[in-house]
């Protein structure tokens, strides 16, 4: 492709619209345009980079045995009526009305469809297992579209769904998916890990996110590096911290001023804040609750909203606190809290003689003993993990970092073959439900997550297997004719030879090729210049390392290319 | 791929829904299934013939500088109302609201879109020219959808959209699409017509559309075997056929009982049909007008409407003609009707001593002379062109067909770049609206369409370029394990070859597996029975032809079968 030809309109400013540098890049690098909020065109740029994730994850999902298929955006809203998600979809969800006045909506996703379509067709055992996916526009009515193609109303889904007889079925297929979705990211060439994302026992199988490594992720990750733990924190299970045994001794009632927080009161008592609990009071629709964890633990509120089992839950207001303890903020703790819900974190009753507050202004209680000084309602993990905690697998210390959540991998069981009656004959002509597992890859997201785990302050490094083109030929001078006929000899082998390349046969200065280039993220800029005329040499820098090597034209270089190429 | 897990769900009962054979193939050959009225799901036999035809459409796309990129299917109303089509599209247009009430539509087509992409980043000349395309879903909610993938509401098209400087610039990006369409159905193994679809002068090039031929084609099409002419017959512009000199001879009225038709009127005068003046009375909204086309020939209603300029245009009722013309059907003429529109064919106004009704029932005038006799208020080319009629170009005899319109090149002008806005600055600085075309093919339209025009009483014929496969191997009995074997080995000795193929490997009878071969259309069947293990040879038959070759496993068989793929 000849820069002149190709449309990839870039631009000087960043436009003031993106928050996030892939959003900021692509708008840039002239790959994408916004044509409403959280609605984009991919140009040809981006649309190369996207048919190559595809490429990669339909050769992934094929080889597994997936079949490829295509289902209807536009989906009749009974189907959704008979699971009930009709109504629990909300606003999220893209409805519409036809002429006729038909209820349909715009499919966030296509459980309900593919069931019906299964339903219709799979009789017997003999047809399962079975693999069915496609790659398609989904919809998503955000409240708040944002982060460029991080968070749209219109992206590209890869989803899959199994069929199958039974759970042990159903373990294999996930397995399938869960290598697949391992080979599809580490083929995009980038660093991720595949994190628990259940709620589940510890080392429950029933869902995994892959996440994208990068410092802009939305979701912190906690990871093992010895062995293959990994969870997403809000999900994290964790178990409880053995203390060492201490002789339990008399609680103490005792003034101290100034010290609302566990900072504060171990520097006043000269104690480590592992000695202290913490006391957080949480607002829910069932009432005042105090979250118990230990002084140098945080509160995980995802895990603590959901062992409630409540839908609200957010930091009480003084007011409240004052009214159902008589207290302020600070010096609030579960001893004599008789009205209202005290969870505690498993560590916190293993805990001897520790500090807490005693709802009283100015006072804090010494010598506290759970069990015996107070006696929660629940006695839970609802503790957030943090680096160092050790490993819930293998008791090392765990490292964290932020992910983009990028894929994920779901066992559904019979919730939607039970919900839409799509069963099976079994050997023995006994009709049972589908069993159901499903696997979506946010395609359009892992183009942006490539780009934020990879970027510089010049533009985009593009990993090569996902790069729109993998090389830029730059002659420095087209107005010279020689250096453009070498230039097009050059970028001609390199085409012949499969390298897909870019001539850049404007007429601008260099800076701006150069610049282009790099904001862009060619993986190779090879630069054809006067040392290229009076040397033989071809300049090749690596966008990603930023080494140059000096190849001889009178060398097989496009070997030395290609291998340049591979190494990336 | 084996046919036990291949999901394609064949029906031994045509699904009485099924209007057309390319629906009801498509649904017994396990392809397509229903999701609403319109809308379907295609599955993995129909999505790998969409796959092939999309990678045709891709590479003649990109062979003539089209660059691929992909834009919303959910589109806002401001854009549309820019150019006033938010209103004129009426129930047509699939419409919606976001959570913020703002207003979207599904795309039914992107001009609007795309003009506001480019008018965005197109400033230069030097951006030009620029041919820019994408394939993705487009939505029409007709009022009847009908004929499976024919009409539905959600289909796939390729749309490619061309901007210029000017209008010789349109005219060779227009004719380069030409060619590429011409290469695309070329390429998928069609025989199909590329026809003049606009209404403008003889020759004009403003718009043709490519007709894949088949007798249940909507479209009638007229074209010459000489010359290159074809054209919809509804907009076919035929020049007046010059009849014999003779000279004219006193108008008489005479007695004609019972001849109400051309048959009865002509067998009664002993005279032949292009002696007589047919009279068609129709009823518009600017009143009553009469139609004269010679006796042998045929209104075309499209052109009468387009040269009367009207919004209707129906046959007038009995009571009508009476209150007009004072005269029952069957005998009414131009002569003296002065209170109606008398428009005449041109062919009509080269008549000399013709009949027509006189205006009085049981009675015809003989001799009757145009121009002497009455004198029409429009003269011009009403007539529908017929099989044997001259060729407008060359003058040879036409032929007739029917077709279905699978892809459409169309100039546009500046329609769109002057309501939107979208400009370039062209040498001399000055700013010029974008001179553009536009270019569409339904994908899955030409998917129905191959089967309409291949197909007999056993099923699908495909041509072998868009095959879902190549070949079946059919094993005679599955259960034989020489026979087995001996499949697998051919089967994989094809798809190492690069022979798309099916080994159904099924425990089912002969019978049901050939009928399914038939039925899904594989070009060629490849079977493994008893003569194969004891006489060493493969019975290939070839689906279209029905002929049946056998190849001896000690020769190169693969060749062979390659050579007969090409050969298809």
């Amino acid at each position: 492709m000849r820069a002149t030809q190709l449309y990839a309109p870039t631009l000087r400013e960043t436009p003031a619209e993106a928050e996030v540098i892939s959003h900021q890049l692509m708008l840039r690098a002239g790959m994408i345009r916004k044509a409403a909020g959280g609605v984009y065109s991919y140009l040809p740029l981006a649309w190369r980079v996207l048919r190559k994730i595809e490429d990669i994850v339909r050769e992934e999902m094929d080889a597994k045995g997936g079949q490829e298929l295509l289902m209807p955006i536009i989906q009749p809203a009974e189907l959704w009526q008979e699971t009930g998600r009709w109504d629990v979809y909300g606003d999220e969800m893209f409805r519409l009305q036809d002429r006729h006045n038909r209820n349909f909506c715009l499919g966030p996703t296509h459980e309900e469809m593919i069931t019906a379509l299964v339903r219709f067709d799979v009789r017997s055992y003999r047809q399962l297992p079975l693999m069915l996916y496609q790659i398609q526009n989904k919809y998503r009515d955000e409240i708040r579209p944002r982060f460029g193609l991080m968070r749209g109303r219109e992206f590209i889904m890869k989803d899959l769904y199994s069929f199958d007889r039974d759970e042990q079925g159903l373990d294999v297929s996930y397995r399938k998916m869960y290598d697949a979705y391992t080979n599809v990211f580490s083929r995009c060439g980038l660093t991720f890990r595949a994190v628990e994302a259940d709620s589940g026992a510890i080392g429950g199988s029933g869902s995994h996110e892959f996440m994208v490594i990068a410092e802009s992720g939305e979701a912190a990750i906690a990871y093992c590096s010895v062995c293959d733990y990994a969870a997403n924190v809000e999900k994290a299970e964790l178990k409880p911290i053995q203390q060492m045994h201490e002789t339990q001794m008399s609680l103490i009632e005792k003034e101290t001023p100034g010290t609302k927080t566990i900072e504060e009161v171990s520097a006043f008592l000269g104690i480590t804040a592992d000695k202290t609990i913490k006391t957080i009071a949480y607002q829910t629709e069932k009432g005042l609750v105090l979250a118990l964890v230990r002084g140098d633990h945080a509160v995980n509120e995802i895990k603590l909203q959901n062992k409630l089992g409540c839908l609200q839950l957010e930091l009480a207001s003084e007011d409240a606190i004052n009214t159902a303890l008589d207290c302020v903020p600070g010096y609030i703790g579960p001893v004599g809290a008789s009205n209202v819900t005290v969870v505690a974190d498993e560590t916190v009753m293993l805990m001897s003689n520790a500090v807490c507050g005693a709802n009283s202004r100015g006072k804090h209680y010494l010598h506290v003993n759970p069990g015996r000084d107070f006696k929660p309602a629940i006695i839970t993990d609802i503790r957030l993990i943090q680096e160092n905690d050790p490993c819930p697998h293998c008791g090392q210390a765990v490292k964290t970092a932020r992910g983009i959540e990028a894929g994920q991998v779901f066992k559904l069981f019979t919730k939607y073959s039970k919900a839409l009656q799509a069963t099976y004959l079994d050997e023995n002509g006994k009709e049972k439900p589908l069993v159901m597992g499903c696997y979506g890859i946010g395609v359009s997201r892992t183009m942006a997550a490539a780009i934020e785990q990879n970027n510089d302050e010049h533009g985009i490094i593009w990993p090569a297997a996902i790069a729109p083109y993998h090389a830029v030929v730059v002659p420095i001078n087209v107005k010279d004719n020689v250096q453009l006929e070498l230039s097009e000899a050059v970028y001609s082998r390199l085409q012949s030879a499969g390298i897909e390349s870019v001539l850049d046969d404007r007429n601008e200065r260099p800076g701006v090729k150069f610049k282009d280039a790099d904001l862009i993220g060619y993986p190779l800029k090879i630069t054809v210049g006067p040392k290229t005329i009076n040397e033989q040499l071809l300049e090749v820098k690596v966008r990603k390392t930023g080494e140059t090597t000096f190849l001889s034209l009178a060398d097989d270089y496009i070997t030395a290319i290609k291998n340049m190429l591979a190494a990336l």
